[in-house]
């Protein structure tokens, strides 16, 4: 029997039919556009709507969602910085409306991630893994023991926040310290600094308007041996190194799997991350664990959600 | 019906008989003195045999141990780092050859302190807690929801290695970043460095044979405004603070308790380590959180022993 899985980004929204052994039978995707608020519960009410409808010859009685931000499990709400107005917001009860008599569970993107990975990915067969999630921001989806871990009031794995760096800054403020420095915007703002700094630099970077560099223009001049981009790339080696160690040391994972926008390009640094690490964890812990980059890219959130769809459908 | 738990340090081992409610009926402790390999085991055995012994008319079902180390539970083995010779010692059977038809459950020592706080300690009703056992090492033990974290390979929770002070340097090698710099030896190193370093010093520590120094001086000379004490003691509690903030990041835990030889005299400075982990832990869950002493001080392990054999013993 198929299930719904329903995939809220900060800029679109996916939505699909899944079967039990996870294959993508129906999908379609619709751009968020400026919708805030209660216009994004009404298009993903709508959207669930119209998915039902196709699905007449079997009917569906699963929904998972995965959330850019955190699912409060108790209260059926959600909070999710990047859609305005969605500080705690009822998404369980606004989806119910639409499909009456239909399981619907919710969880965060971050355990969607890992939950999608342990499924149909990379860390298949894993009990204790972690998916590190780095696009403009970063966040951790933490397995262990077989169950996603969410804290005592569902916030675990805000990785993002982890102090790697001391002393405090001011600019770690508004989204910690490993995420102002090592995330995709993290990554940006370093390079335009180093730009500025360097006086005498002339590399590829300096063609780009120094408020516009993107991560993915460093990932491409560090391929024509750009003295900034090299530098930069340094930084982050050492600090992704720092991360993944400090997750080996406490969660002695199978798996680390890295995600997000940012590997993607940086996925051929996964070896260096690797070699980092070593340095800095616990020395029998860090031969235990692999690092690999995710099997499902975009779509890891959209397979969490079916794999919550159908654990929940198990459950009852 | 009551139940032993066998309490292993580096130096002593402790046997106790604790009722279900908690209470302790019987304690025996003796010292290691040089003991080592193998005459640790039948020390145990010895003690176990003799504490059985006492019991004649309340027939014990069950044993609970805490080891200074790694329990492998599939194996029944123990690696511990400080006894000589227990790289991967068959503990269970020798407990199990003294004790048969008697449940023997083993776990590491901060397993068993998180557990001794939850059931007895500062952690009653958590579900999600850390115990930061701070003394010559450092360790974490870990729960959450509701169950320890033992990792893959049962060794989560190794915080002595966390990374927070970059770049790597070579005095990490060792024990860990964090255990080098802000454990009970690496207080003791710092203040020995800056007594040698600082040619005008004066204060108190100045009477220690520098090789000497160690960390209950240091705090004494803190009480005399001592001016090297001060320094390494502001350095830990920045430290310790974003220790705190990762735990509080990664686990979003209700309580972490702070414990071992060090915490002790570093209890006065809870309220300081709050303060530097708020400014960089994720916003909400540090809210969540509340940091305490332990309850038990060095029984603690005891305690989580004993939970280990209730528990063990209403498996069964």
């Amino acid at each position: 029997m198929p299930v719904i899985a329903i995939d809220l980004g900060g800029t679109k929204l996916a939505t699909a039919v899944f079967s039990e052994e996870g294959n993508i039978l129906y999908e379609e995707k619709v751009a968020l556009e400026n919708r805030k608020g209660s216009e994004v519960g009404a298009l993903i009410a709508q959207q669930t709507k119209k998915i039902l409808a196709t699905q007449k010859e079997h009917p569906i009685t699963s929904i998972g969602v995965s959330v850019p931000g955190i699912s409060y499990q108790q209260k059926g709400t959600v909070w999710a910085p990047n859609i305005p107005g969605w500080e705690d917001y009822p998404l369980l009860n606004e989806i119910s409306v639409v499909a009456p008599n239909i399981q619907v569970m919710i969880d965060s993107d971050r355990a969607c991630y890992i939950l999608g990975e342990v499924w149909q990915g990379n860390a298949k067969g894993c009990t204790d893994a972690v998916f590190l999630a780095m696009g403009t921001g970063i966040g951790a989806g933490l397995l262990v023991n077989g169950s996603v871990l969410r804290g005592a009031h569902d916030i675990a794995g805000a990785i993002g926040w982890m102090a790697l760096e001391k002393p405090y800054h001011e600019k770690f403020t508004s989204c910690g310290c490993f995420e102002s420095r090592a995330s995709g915007d993290g990554i940006a703002k370093l390079a335009r600094e180093l730009v500025e700094k360097t006086e005498s630099y002339d590399g590829t970077l300096k063609d780009v308007e120094p408020g516009k560099i993107n991560a993915l223009d460093i990932f491409g001049a560090y391929e024509q041996n750009d003295v900034v981009a090299k530098e930069v790339i340094r930084q982050c080696i050492e600090l992704w190194g720092m991360a993944v160690a400090n997750l080996v040391s406490l969660f002695n994972p199978q798996k680390i799997i890295l995600g997000g926008g940012v590997f993607g390009p940086a996925i051929k640094f996964i070896p260096d991350i690797y070699k980092e690490a070593a340095k800095w964890a616990q020395p029998v812990s860090i031969k235990q664990v692999i690092l690999e980059p995710s099997a499902l890219g975009y779509c890891a959130g959209l397979y969490g959600a079916a794999w919550l769809a159908l654990q929940n459908k198990k459950a009852t």
